[in-house]
């Protein structure tokens, strides 16, 4: 942890220069720099010496885990602040611009000009925090991994209990239940369940509708562990498939597997997006796979890196990605397959292990 | 709905002239004004029209839902915005300030100037509508009142399976189980359940500690439906109790029904709660209950108005809120008693019908 403020500031310093501290805001960066889970509480990191401050809800907990800062017990947030501000001769505050309502900003300001600190809105804070994490060290990895095989138990025990008159929020309802008591702590976001025509609305909501023999199931879903979150998508089958339904799950394979065998450092996010979907559209689907093709996964189920039209992100050795391409047939079916890698020195290593072949339950 | 947007316009027209449009950010406000949940999207009301701007995963839906709106595809939501601004000279717009974050603020002015709008930074907006939403509608009571039901639900079945030996984490488990099997959309916060000395924490967290003979179990829960919380609190003993545990529940019980008769229009939240601390410290518990006595429940589990040392909130016919003393002895155990009521024409009506009287399973 230690490490991780120490590469904060040199991640900073390659940003800007003009800054005395940070300010860290949000419970989730909050997280990633104490490694202690909190609703509340303030990050303060300076060029040398950062500090936590909580209230008394945190401290004792905070004082006994936390060991890279110093653990500030505060009934005023303010004043605590001010304190170190005082201390350490602070003029400049960076803000975490995501981190951050407009209205803690403005309480922030009443008092900020007569301290004399003011607070630096550019997005170097936010920019160099998600740099840092979207590189994950071994530990979180294991996190990952853990979350992942956690969700793949629970895929493992569900899959035997499909049948036909199941609905679609059932299967969700069981599957989150299964992967609860496997030890996850949550679920990792809102589990798609879509079936027959809902599958080819990538982001279905699960519905009262039952599965039906002949339907591909799209199963999109993550455990949180530590956490940490993971991700995978399966469609399966029910009963029968078409040759359409066969041709189109092959293609999609297909198109995985050639977008992993790209995973790799020096990668361009991008070009990885832009060549699996051009491999689709040249076979037959233009316009089918119009979602971005995957994202890293961290302490957040959506974070840096990005594989998609827009992203400028390169593959590191230590990134967590997912890999998700799907064909979406408008009123017929759709049919999305999802990995999560993990970027090596010269590779990736595949953090799934559900199987890929079409089932046809 | 139509009513609210109406609402709304008188709501901050007594706070402030100075405004030709409000923008609604928050995914809790956007669904109170539209009624339909989405993730992302904005709502833009002027004096005399607004608009709900969604993306293509929400506006088919929205559509057929939304009819108090004008519903508008994004698919970039800056210049849908500009349109509209256009459209209604609009000059300056009010922010959601508590609903909003700096990266977005800076977003949105980084265009505003070039096209002659200002962003208005009091927190006008958000006092109004949490001003609003603190007082229900009928329908809305109806689907607070259905949530508490499913939490009852819940509870009625779980107590039976109470034993020594269950962990708290295996019991918020099964709790939170029943609930969603009983209908509940999600559990409406991370339940409490905190057994013998981990009581005295009134925001324990649930433990590996197993319950034991003689334990004091708090259970703090509730549940969501149609997007509205319940949220109660009961504290039951396992296998007997002391003379002093007795002695401890029977006084939080008659703080508790004590408070609960001074719930009804006009009454000062902050007396209400202060009244209720003496009455506790002056039968030899000074310093033993010191959170909030109370608080608004709606779409969120704790909203307007707050039963509290610093409120300055009224009750008014509509207010849904908690009571919940409790009594603390750190490192011996704690008590905690919640009902939810809603406040009507002369008095109050409590929501909760789960039994009071000590319960010793």
């Amino acid at each position: 942890m230690t490490d991780r403020l120490n590469a904060l500031t040199n991640e900073l310093q390659k940003r800007t220069e003009n800054f005395d501290a940070a300010l860290i805001t949000s419970e989730v960066n909050r997280m990633y720099f104490t490694g202690f889970k909190s609703s509340a509480g303030l990050v303060l990191a300076t060029r040398d010496e950062a500090y936590f401050i909580v209230d008394f809800r945190y401290y004792e907990a905070a004082v006994k885990k936390v060991k890279n800062m110093d653990v500030v017990l505060a009934t005023d947030f303010k004043s605590e602040l001010l304190k170190i501000i005082k201390t350490h001769k602070i003029k400049n505050i960076l803000l975490e611009n995501a981190g951050i309502t407009l209205a803690e900003v403005l309480r922030l300001e009443a008092w900020a000009k007569d301290a004399g600190v003011s607070f630096i809105k550019t997005s170097a804070l936010d920019d160099a925090i998600n740099s840092l994490r979207a590189v994950k060290t071994e530990e979180e990895t294991q996190s990952i991994k853990t979350a992942q095989e956690i969700a793949e138990k629970a895929f493992e025990k569900f899959l035997p209990t499909i049948k036909a008159g199941m609905t679609e929020r059932e299967a969700a309802f069981e599957l989150e239940f299964l992967m609860r008591k496997e030890g996850a702590e949550a679920s990792a976001f809102d589990m798609i369940v879509a079936s027959g025509k809902n599958g080819a609305v990538p982001h279905a909501q699960p519905s009262e509708k039952k599965f039906e023999t002949g339907d591909f199931i799209t199963i999109d879903m993550g455990a949180v562990y530590n956490g940490y979150h993971s991700d995978m998508t399966r469609t399966i089958a029910l009963g029968k498939v078409s040759e359409r339904q066969r041709e189109v799950y092959n293609l999609v394979l297909q198109a995985q597997n050639r977008a992993i065998e790209q995973v790799k450092p020096g990668a361009s996010c991008k070009d990885i997006d832009a060549v699996t979907k051009d491999f689709i559209y040249k076979n037959g689907y233009e316009g089918c796979f119009e979602h971005a093709l995957g994202h890293g996964v961290g302490l957040e189920i959506h974070e840096k890196p990005s594989l998609s039209v827009r992203s400028k992100d390169v593959l590191k050795p230590g990134m967590v990605v997912t890999v998700e391409p799907g064909i979406y047939l408008k009123n017929e079916f759709g049919v999305r397959i999802e990995d999560m890698l993990v970027v090596t020195a010269d590779g990736a290593q595949n953090l799934t292990s559900a199987a890929k072949d079409l089932l046809i339950l």
